[in-house]
């Protein structure tokens, strides 16, 4: 007998998707994992750390290839010969190689949910990605949600439930919930230790702190959050 | 000098697209038109008139490929053991290859808009097939609209200039533009001459005959439509 509350997330291996995850079976969803494969950035070590999680917890994972569209729209980036220099700054370029991602990954959640009988799509979108990408916040979430709802013929509902949380409060839940933390893989760098000095580290690292808790992995540089933090004193 | 009004729209070949662009030109759009191939029911005859009326209005083509994604939407329906028979309807069953398809469309649009810094996305659905497809439908595009427009950071504009208009009134305002429709392919089946008989060509056929028009395209059988049209008397 399949559960009344069916939900397709799509995980990254990270702490806010792992997060997610806990709290949906916590609140007696059915999940089913998905994962988008853009053909980017993503490396080995966050794969490894996708399949422990959903190992971990014993819910299925399908892979949704994006790979060629995505070289499309690369290649209109290419193409373009007058795109302004300077208009994404460094930390950001991977909103350059896919313009209105989270509005495809949503989208596409939702047409996977529809095609396995699933009535609701869960994002992991939180208040510390707001200000970086407009298609992570809450005028954003609150209009798409009602588009998918209309447009699947009322099937497929939006949650959002980590909305208004930031980082520590998701690390919080995430600890009550005794989520794994050390299956997870935050850093963007392509190395299998975390570096501990990139902008996820950093974050991660923090939040960990803030909450009084001990990040259970392994960092190259476990101290250097705190020379750039603003909340450690 | 880019024009202050610039449109990504998807063709299909066919008489409501072809209208469309006519439109937007008409409007003063500088239009860049996309085809998405999801490698399902597609025919060398629509490309070949996606190809005769981009060239005729002398606009430019992208191909984004969306295949990879499409197979794994379909390899997902196709695992799954209970999806309940006669669900989909046969006149309908492309909705079965590809749930929430023009949600997925439209985002994929605005991605490429935003790609090659347009500022508009315009989609050709009209009333006629708001009873099928509910990602056509008024509260469906409403939802929409606002949030790509949030979902971009304002950059990106839906429009859907025949939201309100059936298939007759898409032909009357095609017949005011001279809209090349000899050029143009509307038949669902796998053959050089349209066939006269299938919902495409009966609506497409009844559309020019409530016009007072002769539609210019050759069909195997050009009379049929009249035994089961509501609107031939």
């Amino acid at each position: 007998m399949a559960k009344e509350k069916r939900v397709v997330m799509s995980v990254s291996g990270g702490a806010d998707s792992s997060t997610m995850l806990a709290y949906l079976l916590s609140e007696g969803f059915e999940v089913h994992c998905v994962w988008f494969d853009y053909g980017s950035t993503q490396n080995p070590y966050e794969m490894k750390a996708i399949q422990a999680i959903t190992d971990h917890y014993k819910v299925p994972l399908s892979i949704i290839s994006i790979k060629d569209a995505m070289s499309d729209f690369k290649s209109a980036l290419t193409r373009k010969q007058d795109i302004p220099e300077g208009y994404y700054n460094k930390d950001n370029m991977s909103a350059t190689v896919v313009p209105a991602r989270n509005i495809v990954f949503i989208s596409l959640a939702a047409g996977f949910a529809w095609s396995i009988d699933y009535n609701y799509v869960a994002l992991a979108i939180h208040s510390g990605d707001h200000f970086v990408y407009p298609d992570t916040r809450p005028e954003f979430y609150n209009a798409m949600k009602e588009a998918i709802f209309e447009g699947t013929d009322k099937r497929i509902t939006l949650l959002a439930p980590f909305l208004y949380y930031d980082k520590r409060d998701i690390i919080r839940k995430g600890l009550e919930l005794n989520v794994p933390y050390e299956l997870t893989r935050t850093c963007y760098k392509d190395q299998p230790v975390a570096c501990g000095r990139c902008g996820a580290c950093v974050e991660r690292l923090e939040a960990f702190w803030l909450n009084g808790a001990e990040d259970p992995i392994e960092y190259e540089d476990r101290e250097y959050w705190k020379t750039v933090s603003k909340e450690y004193k």
